[in-house]
């Protein structure tokens, strides 16, 4: 933003039925200016780089300056009919006095919320406990608080002086209280009646793109509802390296990451508790999972340390804190609890995954993947973990490809290639906007059987013409085949109204080569270490949205599971979340999540020889 | 000090490197001298009343006056070793010219840490701890707080958030820190520096009708400072029973009485961390003491049940809390520690004096007496003890009495009869303006010598002619009588330029005889329950103001203590603000106040038959 002062522009920004005004400094983009409201600002995963073309606004008036020209990333990133639509990228038109733009309706990602299904007993840890506070007398001249304390079975004077001060002198007669333990530390207290049957917790799992929330009636150990939506810190970048970078410009960017992502948290809660008719005071216990660096930025905990080796997070757990001290706001009881994590790369989303798995109770040796920018990996079972996260980059989560996207409607998820001709699934149904990546692998795995690539990754010159059967119209198998600066470019045309196109190129082959390497190598080099092969293997656990969504078998045929593991893979969802649920729950699981950072074992693979040699193995392709 | 001006005196003031010249008027005392720099002046929390031992000076050369006596009182609280070393104390000492004195330390008095006799050692429950944050690296890629955890000997994940966010997660090569723990947990923290030197406390006595605070490094164990003011709750009613109603008219009243008391005690300790240099963010403990009213209204605990049957507290303890939480301002890690009361009527004034007296921790069995509006009698030793507390009204505060006042200048402390004549001695040697506590006792103690009064507490009709000498002038032994409606008035022509003058009426020896009765009826019952008569007793200590002042034998007198302890009294000054000052400099004062609830037993006397009778017999005066 500049930081001059002088001629300052006002915008007009309309969000459906809603307009607000925004002020905008002088060369400042609409991007800059869109995230005073982020809770309206269109994703960016690029940061404001004009590569993802996500940060579409529709210019409704150009105001003063006359109409911006057109970026050269706009004509790249934009079709001819979006710029007719008024149809631009906010990261790359300069904001005017006077403009009017509008957000299209927000295509809401598909997230994976499947995190119910628990199949603990229910002993969780805060608990509400109803007690009656007895009359006192000339013969029993006790403070409230001491009577308390004999109740709850506490030694005397440690009650906390936060809740002492809500007890009345006089009870009235026999006076109910309840009161909300804390592995048995009273934390809240209901003066007058008993309120055992409303208990409420969430879990939520702060994820680098999305937030998935769940609310939890510890009453009953139900999970009664739901809330997912992109990550509102999108726009100060897509990834955690460019969070961390922005993080690092001061205190002022630290504390506007930390209350976007806070402000997001309270405002899902509050949709579902008014969903699901829930006190907001009665809402006890929020637990967190999400990478180390979400809960970093959470938390208030100093991130430097994650972006930059030797990657030394501040901290990697904590007690509950009250939830006012990081600005929660309308949950005047909430507690925070983050999930511990492990260090800077395996966080507090892979030990809810860990826990969600039950591979460390188990007497198996299991396998944990858990596949994003970062790959993290767990092996072992009762008998210890081992936890390393690998730099897949984000091809699988549908950046830094041609057509790639994340996990929106029309996303194309699946890729199937029937009587000859591939033909696409996509998110939702709608017409397919790009890939993301479980299509990808999927994509992938079809050119690998295909013959249409090498096994060094490389396109082959000539089409196998017994594989693609020609239309005729130069299409084939339902493709074009251009050629690029690199090799031959893969095209659909897959929404003709729209006029746009999805592609793969070499290059974005070798994007996903990279990637799936890295995971693959990360596998083999825990596997190695242990003495174990992927035979060893018990089962093969999938976390997240892609792990959900990914095929075994395409991902074995790419090589980024081992072929013996293909079968023995099972889907956890929102692993993550499901975790935290699951502590919210159960003591047992509880303190299982406490005793991980005992158990499990992190090692660092950059710099490793065996994880270079295994890395420059898995680069290979399997033979089709 | 003296008003007039003639004979001024020079004296010479040094303290450390610094040397500054004072003028003294004539019969000034060094204290009343050295408070014109209240900056240097040592703390006098007895007013320089020669009771307190605390304003000790070196007294370097004596000036042209020669070697001033010494006192009476400075044998008293000095050692032989003390006097040797030229230490005398500053309102012992009349200031003479060209006197050269010097204060033990730069700008900081040596106080005493001894409670008459029980001497602690400096073993405080809050301490500083300097730890060394070491560098991570690749090999050692802990967080920041557990190697903070591992340092402080603690355990995973039990550091709290609040200091977790002060860390950086990249110590700058080895980092070092200063850990502030209460009782082992760590509570605050700073970064970057050795800070141990810096570690300050205070303690404060809320009484009813004063407040006393004393500021104490706990790194060397020094009581550096005092302030007193009256408390400013006064104008919402001078004793316990109309503040408390005054709490009662409904929640803006409790507001508006702890923020006066709080902003009292927030306005004493940055007067004290001003005067002697201490920065607000380095005093980290408050130690409350105070009666249980006063206490509950400071901590925002319910009050309502402390002023009717069956008198019942909302708490007597509470582990510390933040003082911002009772809207304690400028002392930003500044805890609230209240000394734990024993029962509506016996608070944390009480066992603060019983741990200044030592006696729970002495095979004797002591008797302790505070005599306020209430007396609060605690008998017993190391095998227990049992407290109570007696209404005696406020005949010894000076309240209810024709010419009855506080302990304020002019108030006659003490009454002699010397050569067939009364004489009066005043606070501050001005014009007596009424008669304070120790004042009454000694006069009506005069009452019942001279047989001015027969044993049921009535004035005779005749005058014993052989007592009272007559000065033919209407005067008999300095007194006027004159007829009331109840019996003779005594008058004193005091001040005859204001046309003042002091009364003593039936109805006045009437307030005196209730009170005394009930104080001496709550000591009986509380002997006679343990099985014990006066002469079992070791120790009577007499705390506070009034029990600082009484003359033991006036006491024995007028039958308000048994004449058996008129010998074995011992006066404890402020004990209840020193036996606060005592928990925070030692560990195990700490743990045994914290023990009192456990080891004293309260009873509560109202309604007790022997403790009716007990007031009956109380009730008639010994013979003359």
């Amino acid at each position: 933003m500049s930081d001059t002062s002088t001629a300052k522009a006002v915008i007009t920004l309309s969000v459906g039925d809603e307009t607000v005004s925004l002020a905008a400094a002088p060369d400042e983009n609409l991007l800059e200016v869109l995230r005073q409201r982020p809770d309206l600002a269109p994703p960016a995963p690029c940061a404001g780089r004009g590569r993802c073309g996500l940060c579409r606004i529709i210019l409704e008036s150009t105001g003063k300056g006359g109409t911006p020209e057109i970026h050269e990333d706009e004509r790249a990133l934009l079709t001819d009919a979006d710029l007719k639509d008024g149809i631009r990228l906010a990261c790359r038109v300069t904001a005017a006095d006077g403009m009017r733009i509008r957000l299209e309706e927000a295509g809401i990602a598909h997230i994976e919320t499947r995190a119910e299904g628990s199949e603990v007993e229910l002993d969780p840890v805060l608990v509400k406990r109803a007690v009656i506070l007895p009359a006192g007398s000339l013969e029993d001249q006790r403070s409230s608080a001491a009577r308390l304390e004999e109740a709850l079975d506490l030694p005397g004077g440690s009650l906390p002086h936060g809740l002492s001060r809500l007890l009345p002198s006089i009870p009235d007669g026999n006076t109910p209280l309840t009161v909300v333990l804390d592995d048995g530390r009273p934390v809240a207290l209901d003066i007058g009646i008993d309120t055992t049957e409303a208990l409420w917790a969430a879990a939520v799992d702060i994820g680098t793109t999305t937030v998935a929330m769940y609310l939890v009636n510890l009453a009953d150990g139900k999970v009664v509802g739901s809330h997912a939506e992109l990550n509102r810190q999108g726009p100060f970048g897509a990834d955690v390296i460019s969070r961390l970078e922005h993080a690092r410009k001061g205190a002022a960017e630290v504390v506007e990451l930390q209350q976007t992502i806070v402000g997001q948290l309270s405002g899902l809660l509050k949709a579902l508790v008014k969903e699901h008719g829930v006190e907001a005071g009665d809402v006890h216990l929020l637990a967190v999972a999400g990478n180390t660096a979400m809960i970093h930025l959470m938390a208030g905990w100093d991130a430097k340390g994650l972006g930059e080796a030797p990657f030394l997070p501040a901290a990697l757990d904590s007690p509950p804190f009250p939830g006012k001290d990081i600005g929660f706001k309308g949950f005047p009881r909430l507690r925070i609890w983050p999930l511990p994590s492990l260090s800077a790369y395996v966080g507090a989303d892979i030990t809810g995954g860990i826990v969600a798995s039950g591979m460390h109770v188990r007497d198996n040796t299991d396998l944990l993947l858990d596949i994003g920018t970062n790959g993290e990996i767990t092996l072992g079972g009762s008998g210890g973990l081992v936890c390393c996260s690998t730099a897949a980059g984000p091809a699988f989560e549908g950046a830094h490809l041609s057509s790639g996207v994340g996990s929106i409607p029309g996303a194309v998820d699946h890729v199937d290639w029937i009587d000859g001709r591939m033909t696409f699934s996509t998110i939702d149904k709608v017409p397919a906007v790009g890939f993301c990546g479980s299509g990808v692998v999927d994509l992938v795995a079809f050119f690998v059987k295909s013959g249409l690539m090498d096994d060094t990754g490389r396109f082959v010159d000539q089409l196998p013409e017994a594989t693609l059967e020609s239309d005729g119209e130069g299409r084939f198998g339902g493709m074009t085949i251009e050629k690029g600066e690199t090799g031959p470019v893969f095209v659909w045309g897959i929404n003709a109204a729209a006029g746009r196109r999805l592609l793969f190129t070499q290059k974005d082959l070798r994007e996903v080569q990279l990637a799936k390497a890295a995971v693959a190598a990360g596998v083999e080099t825990l596997l190695r270490q242990a003495g174990l092969t992927a035979e060893d293997v018990g089962t093969l656990w999938l976390a997240g949205g892609f792990g959900s969504y990914i095929r075994p078998d395409s991902a074995a045929v790419i090589g980024l599971i081992p072929t013996d593991l293909a079968s023995k893979t099972r889907s956890l969802g929102n692993a993550a979340a499901r975790g935290a649920i699951l502590c919210l729950l159960s003591r047992e699981k509880h303190e299982e999540v406490r005793r991980l950072s005992d158990e499990a074992k992190t090692i660092e693979l950059s710099g490793r020889p065996d994880f270079q040699n295994a890395y420059i193995e898995a680069m290979m392709f399997p033979a089709g």
